[in-house]
């Protein structure tokens, strides 16, 4: 592995006050000798920048994305909805509550997208378990992988949207109001 | 008002599932004769759309959204962050933890993105609190506020990624395998 | 919008201490340029003047109320409960238990009197949420919807009214010792 | 003691739903031979009737008020705030959180508003609590202190109400948006 | 009220490191002008000399006592069980969990034992509900409820220990071992 | 080890209503051929007969006591504040809060009175506790450390009472209402 | 990916009464053609096989471990301490606390032993997890990362024995009967 | 008992910092003149030499051993999976949550393998505890239970084991990617 090759892991942050907490993840990475890069990817404030960045990350070459946010942490889950890389989410504590609600708003995340969470705090082993990922593929898996994921994400959609035409019939039916005037 | 008229308020939650729970906020609006559409919308499952709804709403001319989500509820956060208008969020309480999770993802939002939090399951005041918001802007408010708060936006995500680049320039200096290849 | 205008925002807190929290609600509210007034009313030991307040909100023209408050939090929903305004809550941290309890007193209103519940300590959003509220009604609106909501509420205190009739009669009956010498 | 002598406790809920749990301290009054009354008193529903029902408790010949609610249970430190007589609360729990936040609701009443709180669902030691609290006195204590507790409530008020002032010059001077056109 | 009369309210505490926070109680009464006593009386390091200040508490004219613990905080429903003199709790914070385990151990009596808890930490309202208590009672009614109460006390008593002996019967009967020699 | 040999082991609980929980402890001891004894030992109903079964249960024969309670569960430590045996505490969950006060209550045992506390629930494990206990000792310790858990008890109270002859000194001091006729 | 080929997935849990729930991890796996094993390997009721299957498992061929558990959820924790592939930790519900306490026990790892959490009860995601994980490596990098993260573990091993014994020699020497013997 | 005689109490801390908290353990056995032996024994660090200690712990003459640990403490419950003698556990408080997590994490052990845990930071009550559980056995119950003990570790193991057995036949009918290879 060459050290200026090109990042295998994005390391991502709802806000550059979570960086003293997260940085730990940056020194287990870099004890591996893993390329990571580094950003502020606020799901509250950059959405679209978020988005993007989540569904880019794969064909950047990034192989996991370790993301770590607070209170109502929203990223992890919304990056791991629009990637089939593995995130790894890293609950940082805030000033009340003592990160109890950045772990619930991580963890508990609906059947589908998964986020690999990690203990209140615990960027270090956000890195190490970025590693033990790394470690575990193999070239024929992820080739073979790649392609059935994408379409389990397309499925998701596909199945929820169903499900929203369902609703909206069923509602307007009930409710003179709900005035339903094109699909979404 | 006329009850044919463009729907006023959109009600939407991250699953079907959610329907017995939200749809007291539905017959709500209908008491008050505010109309309003239906739908699925999944942060998690259905993420552009989640955002295209979020984007288009104002223009569409909803002039409030009310979103339910349980366990890990993006919904009504991530809405709150594509659209300047007001969100109120119903956390729905799923198999375990009561609701405890729902109102802790939706209700500790950062500064800069509010959500409306009502109780746990409280969807009949979420459709009330509606109305009151619906009955307290006039014509020359909303005509004045609306460019304040888009511009206000707009200065959120500057700040945001101006944060990202000074943290990748910091970064950048620590850890030589910190490779942040261009700006996001 | 004139700065010498009438106040639109009601900033009330339970006590003076809550001010440094609450000053942030003050800082949004003037960079949107939004006229409003701040005071201490608190539900215990006001409990007239705080009445009062809510009672008078509306015919004094404003148009949200926002109110931060700690532990047994009662004002916002004892606002709420006087008024058709919409009102905000900030639920203050104090002493011990993180704002939990202040959260929980805020948000779990019951079906009827909402009250938009921000984070804990989140005063700032509070702010924001009113800015948007203030954007989203139409002088057709406010006008359309401010007899139906009062109404509304005197429905609630009938309906609540008859409850106690009914349960004056019942409990008179069950128990010789239940003396109810007259209607509340 | 005679059974058909004006009542003594003066029991009360948010919701005739409460019942079930309350009636258990009906049944101890009973027991006891304190006559007793019984109503539905909310206080989002019925604001103007809970705060009249507190004033007049005294007057009427009441020397305890147990009150029960659930949620945002705000009715029994409304009515302490409002009555110098003691007040029982019994958090009533709902359908999610186990009365958690009823109990922190009634519980934690800031310094000056104290509410006699027994455990969640403890309506029958509520009762027991109230016939306790009937034997502890004296015709000399009630005498003296009913006016040394009005005393204290007037000056509490007066307090708040000069903290209001303060906050309104110094929030005045800080914010040139913050009008406050007159007094409270 | 003399102030050398023989004191009303017993002020007690777990441990002399209490009294920063049971001070606020002896400020309360000394306000109103109540003669009270206070003393350590641990229910884990003093039992015998806890059961005796419970039970000989009414006998020497309190009519009052407030009691002070944290953690595993047994202390006020100890005093509880032991007299019939109304008490009221006082959860005090200890290193962690902020009271919350002193709140639980106080406020959760079983039926028949009730405390009057205030909030964590509350002793000024502690001291404050004592005087209102105080206010609330006529010398009738305290000749009147005082032998009801110590009947009552007695019947609970009966009542347990006879389910006692209806178990060891059926434990006798079901498992060999399970040796009862002789009743409690 | 006779079958017939006095009871080692005293399995208490406060309530005929925990032994659907506590069962579990009688078969595990069974299953080892412990002897023992079960009853009903209210804390809060029995407080008397609480305290001397605890005083007696050492020259009884006890060797282990198990103690279970639910709510403010003060049985477990009450007793371990009145023998040197060790208590096993379980706690019983009630109908609201699955038992997290019943732990808190019986874990957070102040310095000086241990009480092994086992899972929400978990009699069976306290049986097998109880047995691990039992054949962890010998002859020579336990006479050995007899007494010295005798002295210990015997420090713990002169130590509490010294503190609170201090206090007494001190708040006299500080509070002229403050009237302590004599020492406990 | 032959379907007859060595499991690549270990799905294990602590007793065979978490199947209903992690069963949904098997048929995700089997949804992307993931050959897996599945057993009951429980942590404290057979400590040497659970030991022996992490320490054997990539040996073996497998390259990620998912492991359910409830309660005090030692399973997923401990294989990843005797593994270095990543292990996907699902929190069982048991009968009370409603997987809090599950997922407490999973996520809370110390620094340098982490465990991917999933959602209380989310098996399913689990599965979806253990794919992403899959598809994320590369022969090259799993080639290059085994050792390393062999080598890391033998440090941590090394790291915290040498503390043991600096902790040895300095409470050797602060307590006369902290008779250590030899070393570990 | 000589004070060069081999050590009783193995007191065993999962990491140095632990020390802090679990020094009052070793005041405590040595006021009580028992000797004991202090090491750090990490569950997650040191895994199979964790494993080793608890084996060896009876045949090297332990007779208790405390155990402290925070966050996911997985040391106390692991070293009683792999010894007969009781153990006690201590939760130690990290910098988040207070202990909670320590707690549960150390008392909700499954049915067979119980953990007796004392308070949070309670390694002074853990020391204490330890001293009671030594006085409370005899040469003869030792003797008589020892065997028992390990049948009954055997007995659980075997269950266990066939449980697994029992699912693998289960899950190897359902699902056909669910190859085991071979019995753990």
């Amino acid at each position: 592995m060459n050290e200026n090759s090109a990042p295998l892991v994005g390391l991502v942050m709802g806000s550059d006050s979570d960086w003293p907490v997260m940085e730990a993840a940056a020194a287990a990475l870099s004890e591996f000798g893993i390329p990571f890069e580094t950003d502020v990817v606020s799901a509250h404030r950059m959405p679209a920048e978020m988005i993007a960045y989540g569904q880019n990350a794969a064909g950047r070459g990034l192989r996991v994305i370790i993301a770590g946010a607070g209170g109502a942490a929203h990223l992890p889950g919304m990056l791991a909805s629009v990637t089939t890389l593995p995130v790894v989410g890293v609950p940082v504590p805030l000033k009340t509550l003592d990160g109890m609600d950045s772990l619930l708003s991580i963890v508990q995340m609906p059947a589908g997208v998964p986020v690999a969470t990690v203990s209140i705090g615990g960027a270090r082993n956000a890195g190490l378990l970025a590693v033990r990922m790394l470690a575990s593929g193999t070239d024929e898996l992820a080739a073979s992988l790649a392609q059935k994921l994408a379409a389990f994400a397309r499925a998701l959609n596909s199945q929820a949207s169903a499900k929203g035409a369902a609703l909206r019939a069923k509602a307007g039916a009930d409710y003179p109001l709900a005035v339903m005037p094109e699909q979404l």
